[in-house]
């Protein structure tokens, strides 16, 4: 397990000073103030600046896909890899007009799609994985896998000189995966967190609920919903109930059972960001529930994470309640692909560029308040 | 009056099915597609863009603001209207950012700058207005020259080339003269729509309701608050009891007794803007407040506006609401200068690219909703 320090708040006055010092009233630029101190700490800098940012898309193929818990066919999500490799999809254009560089991986869709150029082959499954109405989704091994290659490829990452790392996924039937994993993470009531996803209609969105309490049914062997060590000074959720070692293993449990590859690997993806002093910039609901697995991980990772827009999708909003986490951006997305890590990109930029480039009231000769 | 026809929605279909026909689910870029939408209509274009932005700055000073409705000394007006020229205010940092050109003017600031190159001297009073705790702030005169001021320079933006134009201003205590439009023009309490402005304190926001309703009382003979005439399919707030033009008298009366200079330029520059067919990026509570003005006198401006983002300003809420207007960004700032609409050019660009240069499912190969 990887060990992510707390963020070293030392310099945090010295930001905070920076801050209220540029000519302005105190506060007056709200969440880019907090977002810019965040972003100091994270890269324990004065002048804190988003470097040679990525947006890491993983895909994956769900074996409950099948079973009707999407409004879409599985091949789809082929068809959206190639996409991305096209260039033609919304992250691709988002990606774009932000200039953060796109890697799109392969975490195990159900289609072979041979060597390609831009495609990251780091295929977990061929087939996807297996349909936890019946069996486990994935085995232990293939879950330590999938964590162990995202790491690996953030470490490449960082290595090429990024300091801002978007998660972004697609992959027929992961909303499914990802309100059984918050359910059994978060403890939020399995019947909230399972929304519409890519636009189911009403009697589909009771069948994909009635499917998903089976799936829930048939793993008796489940580990009880437990809470998070709480970090100090963090508003809890009620008292810690076991240590970070045990509650990560339950983790691993729930993520092996009910996960994806692209939202295992994810998870890993996000454990060495945050070791690698990266900001993380999360997406929409999927991706919170790959955040919720690697932060029962690390409870720190939250100190490391933006959160970059609040989903259309009703169980997003939920996740976040429960992180208590406020998104920058919220206007009703629900399209994934780290799309809303893309688009608030531009505020971290901005938060940046009021510290470094504001003048103070001192240098431009600006009298203060009264 | 200037005439500004409503939207032509005639391409609204062929626009929406571009949209649809996206590789993404129905809908799914929410609050994305939706502004497409109306900058294509306002375009009258399948692919809108946005050219040459450009954020308006108008500044001036308010006789009342040495009453004590302000946290901050007069001067800091027009030193703040030297740091924008000196590049280092937050407006000038987020302009650089997101590549729009800013255009600050003097439109009547309490202060001899000389000339200078990149201030546009458009000064209508030289001493700021007069304190409308006593006396009407401008004559009729000098509210008809802001107004047509506002809109010449718009034209010499349009001139340009530019298609899409932010709204900023700068000015100490025009907080106080926008809340005191806003509750003429609305007939919100004005209790309700004053606010802490640049970060007074309780006795301050005491002080400053106190005095703003001594300004209400000192001006016996204002017109009554009427609604306005009601677009066609648009929410109503009761029937409309009086015509266009006579609201529009009345409106004028209220920004000559209250208004800033800087407010009654905004007005003009929002209303040569619409008939120039750009696209307005309304910024926060005073901004608003000069839109409210405007709008009385062309209701169809609401059609070409996009409200940038919801400030902490109390007030701005309230104004939004009465509008029905839903903005794009809420990161609870309160700065004014027209930041809030640099800020929210990227999702403007956003909006546009997607529909520019997004794969559609037949040219994707990529599968429908089941």
């Amino acid at each position: 397990m990887m060990t992510i320090p707390p963020l070293d708040r030392s310099l945090a006055p010295a930001l905070k000073t920076r801050i209220d010092g540029k000519t302005k009233p105190l506060g007056a630029l709200g969440r880019l103030e907090s977002l810019a101190l965040q972003l100091g700490l994270i890269q324990k800098s004065l002048s804190p600046s988003i470097r040679a940012p990525h947006i890491l898309v993983c895909a994956g193929d769900h074996g409950a896909a099948k079973a009707g818990v999407s409004a879409y066919p599985q091949e789809v999500t082929w068809q959206m890899v190639e996409n991305f490799l096209a260039g033609g999809a919304a992250i691709n254009v988002f990606a774009r007009q932000n200039d953060a560089r796109l890697v799109v991986v392969d975490a195990g869709v159900a289609h072979e799609f041979g060597p390609r150029e831009n495609l990251v082959d780091k295929k977990v499954g061929a087939g996807g994985t297996a349909n936890y109405l019946e069996d486990p989704a994935m085995s232990e091994a293939q879950c330590r896998q999938a964590l162990a290659s995202g790491a690996e490829l953030v470490r490449g990452i960082a290595a090429s000189g990024c300091n801002t790392l978007g998660f972004g996924e697609m992959g027929i039937g992961n909303t499914a995966s990802a309100s059984l994993l918050t359910h059994c993470l978060s403890g939020l009531p399995l019947a909230e967190v399972v929304g519409r996803g890519t636009g189911l209609d009403d009697a589909g969105l009771v069948r994909k609920r009635a499917l998903l309490e089976q799936a829930l049914t048939a793993w008796p062997e489940r580990p009880p919903i437990s809470h998070l060590p709480l970090r100090e000074g963090k508003a809890g959720k009620g008292s810690p109930r076991i240590g970070v070692a045990e509650a990560g293993e339950d983790a691993l449990r729930v993520l092996a059972r009910f996960g994806g590859f692209e939202i295992a690997m994810l998870a890993g993806a996000m454990l060495a960001a945050a070791e690698a002093g990266m900001v993380l910039l999360i997406d929409g609901f999927i991706v919170t529930s790959a955040f919720l697995v690697a932060h029962r991980l690390a409870p720190t990772l939250l100190d490391y994470a933006v959160f970059s827009h609040r989903s259309q999708e009703s169980g997003h909003r939920l996740q976040l309640d429960w992180l208590g986490a406020s998104p920058l951006l919220d206007l009703d997305l629900r399209l994934g692909e780290g799309t809303g890590a893309a688009l608030a990109l531009p505020l971290l930029r901005a938060a940046c560029a009021f510290v470094n480039e504001m003048a103070s009231f001192e240098s431009a000769g600006v009298a203060e308040k009264l």
